[in-house]
C-alpha cells in the first residue's frame, strides 16, 4: 500500500516535468478531448456510479449525500462542458508578471509556472474528479486524485476516461493519477510526501479538512468551513434585510456560503425580527436565539430555542440558525471575528460609514454590503472556474481557480555577471 | 509557559485588528520613529549584545557564528537605515488588485490586506528582529518574534526599543511582541496556534526549518536551504564559467545562494576543470569529484576526494564543492531536479536553445543563464527588502518581502442582490 501511493506520486512528479513544457494549445486540445471522452463514455460512468449508489443505499446513506453522489447523463454533460469552458479561459502559464534590469545588468523576469504535483483529497462528489483534473491540465500540473470511498467506482471510472483522453491528446503518461485504494492511510501518505506533492487541497467536511491540516507537512490550501453571518445595522431597509437573510439562509442551506447566524442591532431587533422570524419559521428553519430573539419570537408566536455559546460557533449546514442582538457595528465585528471562519460576512445598512468600517475590519475572504453571502463562488466572482473556497490567508483566499494552481519563478539572463 | 506564549499570541491578534486600520502614513511614521529609537539606544543594545557574546564565547561558539551574533554601532545604524528604506517603499496595503461588476450588479473589488499575526522564528542573527518588525509594521501585521537563545538578550533589547517607539508613534499596544523565554516549547506552541498565528516564517539552519515544517499546523513559508549548482554546457566561454563558478562558490560560501556542486559537460570537462580545479584549490576549496573530476585533478595536481551519492545532496555551506561530468543539458537538468532544493541554479552556455531549455525545465525559484547564483537576494532583485528566500511554490517563491506578508480580501458592494 505505502509503496503504491508513493510510486504514484513519483510517477506524477515525473509527469509534472513533462506537463511544464507542454504548450497551451496542447493542454486546451486535451481538455476538449477529455470532454468528448466523458460524453462517449457516459454509459460506463453511469454504470460505475450505479455500483456506488447501490452500495451507498445499502449503507443507509442519507438522501442529500445520495444526491451529491448521483451521476446521470445530464451531470456528465455538465462536467464535459465545464472542461470546454476551461479550455476557453486565458492561458495562465508563462505570464510575465514582472520584468526589469538589475543594477548588475542582469535581466530579470518573473513568470507564472505550474505548481508541479497537485493532490486533491475529496469526498462524495464524483464531479470533483473532472473539475480537478481539468483545472490541473489547464495549469500544467500533474494531479493525484483521492476520492472518497463512497464514490470510488465513479471517481475511478471518470479519472481513467480522462487520463486516457489526455494521453491520447499528447499529454505525458501519468499526468492524471487516481488513488485506487480506499484505505485511509493513502491520504496520510499524500499529506507527508514532501518533495513529491507540491500542493494538497482537501475538499469535504470539517473532519477531513481538520485531519489534513493537523497532519500535513506538504503545503495545503484550507477550504470550505463557513460559519457566515448577516448583520443588520440599525439604519437598514427591513425588506432588503429580510430578502438577504432568507436567501443567505434558505436558498441552499447545505453549502459553505450559507449563513449560520443573524446579528441585529438591538434598537431595530423587534421590528426586524417581527418580519424575519415568521419567514424563517415558515421556511422550516429551526431558530436558536438570545433573550432578545426569544422575546421577539414570543411576540410573533414563533418557537425559539435558547441559544448556547456553542450555537455561535456552529456551522449547521442545515435549515437552522442562531439569532443575536448586538449593540452596534463594533460588537457585530467583534462577534464575527471571534466566531466566524473567515469565509463570507454581510452587513445590511444604509449607512456608508458603518458599511466601510465593516468591510475594512471584518477578517474574512469575502465581505458584503447589502448583498447575499451566497455569491461567494468562483463562477459568480468571474474566475471562470472554482476548485474550492479558501479560508486561509496564504496564497489563495476566497474562491480560487487557475491562479491558485500556479506558482512563479524568476528567470535571470546575464552575460557573465558576478556579485561584487 | 504555555499560557505565556498563547497569551502573547492573543495580544498580537488583538493588535493585528488595530494594525489593519492604521494608515500608511502612520506606519511609515512609526518606522522612522523605530529607526531613531535604535540609534538613540545604541549603547543599551550593544550592552545586551555583549552579554550574548560573552555567553557565546564561553560556550565555545565558532567564529562565523560569533560574527553573525555581534552588534556594534555600525550594524545598528544599518538596521535603522533599513527601517527608513522600508518607510520609503510604496504602500503595500489597500491596493485594488481586481475590480469588476458581477452579472448580478454587485461591485467586486479584490484589495491587498495584512496577513494578521506573523510569527518569525530565527536563530543567531539579532538584526532579523529589526528586519522582521519593520517589514511587519510596513505591511500592517502584528508580529511575534522568537529569536534564538544565543541572541536572546540582543533580540529582546531591540524588540523592546522598537515596540516602545512604534506604540509612541500611535501603533497599537502589542503590535511587536518578543518571546521572552528561550524554552524550545515556545516554538512548538507557535507552530500550532491556528486562528492566532496567520503565518509563520522560520529563518535559520536546516534543522530549525525541518522542525517547523514537520510540526506546523499554521501556514508556513519554507526558507533557505540551498543546494545550488552551476552547470557549464559544452559551448561555453571558459573564462566566464571560471569567473561565475569562483564567485558562486567562494565569494560567501556560508550563504544559501552559494553553489555546492559544479556540473560540466563531459566533452569540455578536461579543458574547464584544468582551469577551475586549481583556482578552487587555490582558494582553499575542498573538492569532491566523480571519476572525470578525479582524472582532471590528477592531471592538474589538485587533490580530489572521490564523491559519494551523499555529496550530490549536501549543502556544505563552506569552502567545499562536488564536481561531476554530465552528458549534456538533459542530464544536468535531471540531476538538478533530483538533488537540488529549488533555490538557485545556473547554466553557463553560449547556446540560447540550451539556455532556454534549462530556464524552462529546472524547477527552482531563480534560474540563471550566464550569471552567478549569488544574485538571489531581495535587495539585488529590486524588492526593496527581504525577509527570506522561499524554496516552496505556495504563496511566495525566491526572495520575498512586502508582497508575501500581505493577503487579499474581496469586498462586495450591492443594493440588495440575492442569488437566484
Amino acid at each position: 500500500m505505502e509503496q503504491t501511493v508513493r510510486q504514484a506520486a513519483q510517477l506524477a512528479k515525473a509527469a509534472s516535468m513533462g506537463m511544464a513544457t507542454t504548450s497551451g494549445e496542447q493542454r486546451n486540445a486535451a481538455l476538449h478531448a477529455m470532454a468528448q471522452a466523458l460524453r462517449d463514455n457516459t454509459a460506463g460512468i453511469v454504470a460505475a456510479n450505479d455500483a456506488d449508489m447501490e452500495a451507498a443505499r445499502a449503507k443507509g446513506t442519507p438522501a442529500p449525500l445520495l444526491d451529491r453522489l448521483m451521476l446521470d447523463a445530464g451531470r456528465i454533460e455538465g462536467m464535459a462542458s465545464a472542461l470546454e469552458d476551461l479550455a476557453a479561459l486565458p492561458e495562465p502559464l508563462g505570464v510575465v508578471q514582472q520584468e526589469r534590469t538589475l543594477d548588475s545588468g542582469v535581466r530579470l523576469q518573473r513568470v507564472s509556472v505550474p505548481m508541479g504535483v497537485v493532490a486533491m483529497v475529496y469526498e462524495a462528489r464524483p464531479n470533483v474528479t473532472a473539475d480537478a483534473a481539468g483545472i490541473c491540465v489547464k495549469t500544467g500540473n500533474a494531479c493525484i486524485l483521492r476520492g472518497g470511498s463512497l464514490a470510488i467506482h465513479s471517481c475511478l471510472a471518470i479519472a481513467d476516461v480522462l487520463h486516457a483522453a489526455a494521453v491520447s491528446a499528447g499529454l505525458p503518461e501519468n499526468c492524471i493519477i487516481p488513488v485506487r485504494t480506499t484505505d485511509r492511510s493513502a491520504t496520510d501518505e499524500l499529506l507527508t510526501m514532501r518533495g513529491l506533492v507540491d500542493l494538497l487541497i482537501p475538499r469535504g467536511g470539517a473532519g477531513l479538512i481538520q485531519h489534513c491540516i493537523d497532519n500535513a507537512t506538504v503545503p495545503v490550501i484550507e477550504t470550505g468551513v463557513g460559519n457566515c453571518h448577516v448583520y443588520v445595522h440599525a439604519p437598514a431597509d427591513i425588506d432588503m434585510a429580510l430578502n438577504i437573510v432568507m436567501n443567505a439562509k434558505t436558498q441552499r442551506p447545505g453549502v459553505c456560503n450559507a449563513i449560520e447566524s443573524l446579528l441585529v442591532d438591538r434598537e431595530i431587533a423587534p421590528e426586524l425580527l417581527a418580519a424575519v422570524l415568521p419567514a424563517l419559521h415558515g421556511a422550516g428553519v429551526v431558530i436558536h436565539g438570545d433573550e432578545a430573539a426569544q422575546a421577539a419570537g414570543a411576540a410573533a408566536g414563533v418557537p425559539i430555542i435558547p441559544a448556547t455559546e456553542e450555537d455561535w460557533a456552529t456551522e449547521y449546514l442545515d435549515l437552522e440558525i442562531a439569532v443575536k442582538a448586538v449593540d452596534g457595528v463594533d460588537e457585530a465585528i467583534a462577534h464575527i471575528n471571534r466566531y466566524g471562519t473567515n469565509h463570507s460576512e454581510c452587513i445590511v445598512t444604509s449607512d456608508e460609514d458603518a458599511a466601510e468600517r465593516f468591510l475594512a475590519q471584518v477578517d474574512a475572504s469575502s465581505v458584503y454590503w447589502n448583498a447575499s453571502t451566497r455569491f461567494t463562488d468562483g463562477g459568480e466572482f468571474g474566475l471562470g472556474a472554482e476548485i474550492g473556497i479558501s479560508t486561509q490567508k496564504l496564497h489563495a483566499r476566497g474562491p480560487f481557480a487557475l491562479e491558485a494552481l500556479c506558482s512563479y519563478k524568476y528567470l535571470l539572463r546575464g552575460d557573465g555577471q558576478v556579485r561584487g
